[in-house]
């Protein structure tokens, strides 16, 4: 038994699902007692039970709820039908106008601040990430979709994308009912790659709604959840160390990866902080992540704990005194990746 | 005291708002039993508390329920958000193909059976029927949507229309979630406009999903309630009868109307036994039918309970023994009206 090499400090954040909305404001009040030279974050996958993999890129988020209204109250589907615009048709007929025929997000301006990567990233991109058909078969599917030109891996990270995440609106219990009801609302997940600022998306997005809004109905539109895209530096001590951990707990080397998932912390971390973040995760691929019987896997989850514990002796050895590159800031380091 | 002028037989049919699946057989069981020279059905709206109303034509209705299916299991929105197609979206761009951007039905043959009315009987309507802006009010709407070239209350009435009345899919609860459903439902309710066949639009409908299926999704569509629409000779001597039990009711001589709504009994009645149908109503178009608050005006109720009782005296006096005309069939007599 002896001394642990590292200081180590817990953070627990229980907001993340919702945005963090909170833990910026408390970053900025204990400043002092956080500082750190990296953080760890375990909430992220790996490529399979025996292939780890450390996590550089994070996508952002932007929530909106889209409602659509129209009459003042439910209306009868028989008396009214061909005399109202019914909401949830002008509610379909503007989510057909949020993407073009090519799988691209038709609101204008969207793409202008998608950062263009050189062959080079796409082609390590191609040699670690998974393969079109590994995506698939993790999705349960075998009918790829999205913007023509890349990768279903690069569609899912270096690209953004607009999910419809629900719909509700009218009646939806058994058989049939006679209604063109009052409201529609629709919620709606964007992802978004660097350097894609959530805000700014949010403004293009509110302007395509007030053009593609039918005059029959009025819409308003509410931000639910806004999170920066968030970088790590794979040459970061502290990643290297990651890398031996990784090797060590599962025997395999780890390979870099980009996610599709959003993480808001590691953003705030960066901004606030100067901190940059090792995602030290270990869920797998078809852990139905936010879906029916999420699971964790248990062999993984010991390879885990080994990791885990192998990392801080391997951090210690490596991190030098707080380098000046750490407190960088994360749209600086965005742009010289 | 004295004896009814007529003989009265009672019918309770408790299956209206699901198409009266089990009504066609039970006629057909009970031939003798309910045999007629006519019927009465008080499902119905007048005009105003002082302006009563016979109807003489109602919209058919067809209910299908269109299931978007697409990956085998709720997917997580960061991850494979860009990747898979997902179902609400693909509904969404479905339902915007059901309708052309003149309100039109988009449905390849729809409007095909739909019969053209004269000059005559479109003049007649418009001195009879609501205008557009009482049909706004009674909506509470001031935003007229539909077809072009007719007026609101022809659009409600001797045109068909098709409702989304509803969408489910996804999450719906409060605040977001990242999620890409499996699968989303929309239910459509078309109301038919005379000479349109329920089984026929339903053969069109299916033929067009097929059409505007995207390969990455698959569909399934379930019927849930079909009915013919319905049309009652406005001359027939027991429309006379209730004409003359309304205006001793009410104190003001009724209009003869067309109604939006649909009830499948009164083609039943029609085509199984030949019997015709006075629809007597006391509905207010006000009432919230189907909606919230849902009500019944008490004086006119009163008036109705008076109009009810003078009908059976009016009825006696004009019936003959029952002539060739009842038993003519429902199509029959809707192509020579």
């Amino acid at each position: 038994m002896g001394d642990l090499p590292v200081n180590v400090k817990c953070l627990f954040e229980g907001e993340e699902e919702i945005g963090s909305p909170n833990f910026p404001a408390f970053l900025e009040r204990h400043r002092k007692l956080l500082q750190a030279d990296v953080a760890v974050v375990s909430d992220m996958a790996i490529l399979g039970p025996n292939q780890p993999a450390i996590t550089y890129g994070l996508r952002g988020a932007l929530s909106l709820e889209l409602e659509v209204r129209g009459p003042k109250r439910d209306l009868h589907s028989g008396t009214f039908g061909g005399v109202i615009h019914n909401p949830l048709q002008a509610l379909g007929e503007m989510v057909a106008k949020l993407h073009d025929r090519n799988g691209r997000i038709a609101i204008p301006g969207f793409y202008e601040q998608v950062r263009s990567w050189p062959t080079s990233e796409r082609r390590t991109m191609a040699r670690n990430g998974p393969t079109d058909s590994k995506i698939l078969r993790n999705a349960g599917s075998n009918l790829p979709w999205g913007e023509r030109g890349y990768t279903l891996y690069e569609r899912a990270t270096i690209r953004p994308s607009l999910a419809v995440t629900g719909i509700g609106g009218g009646y939806q219990g058994a058989g049939p009912k006679s209604v063109i009801p009052a409201r529609a609302v629709a919620k709606l997940n964007f992802r978004l790659a660097p350097d894609q600022d959530p805000a700014e998306i949010e403004h293009l997005f509110r302007s395509h709604v007030a053009t593609i809004t039918p005059p029959t109905v009025r819409c308003r539109i509410r931000q639910q959840l806004a999170a920066q895209p968030a970088l790590v530096d794979r040459n970061h001590p502290a990643m290297q160390a990651a890398a031996v951990a990784y090797e060590r707990g599962f025997g395999t080397k780890p390979l870099y990866l980009r996610s599709g998932g959003t993480i808001p912390v590691v953003n705030m971390l960066q901004e606030k902080l100067g901190i940059p973040t090792v995602l030290m995760g270990f869920g797998l691929p078809d852990d139905n992540i936010h879906g029916p019987n999420e699971r964790f896997h248990l062999p993984t989850f010991f390879k885990g704990i080994k990791t885990s514990i192998y990392f801080p002796d391997a951090v210690g050895k490596r991190l030098r005194p707080k380098s000046a590159s750490g407190r960088r800031s994360q749209r600086e380091k965005m742009y010289d990746y």
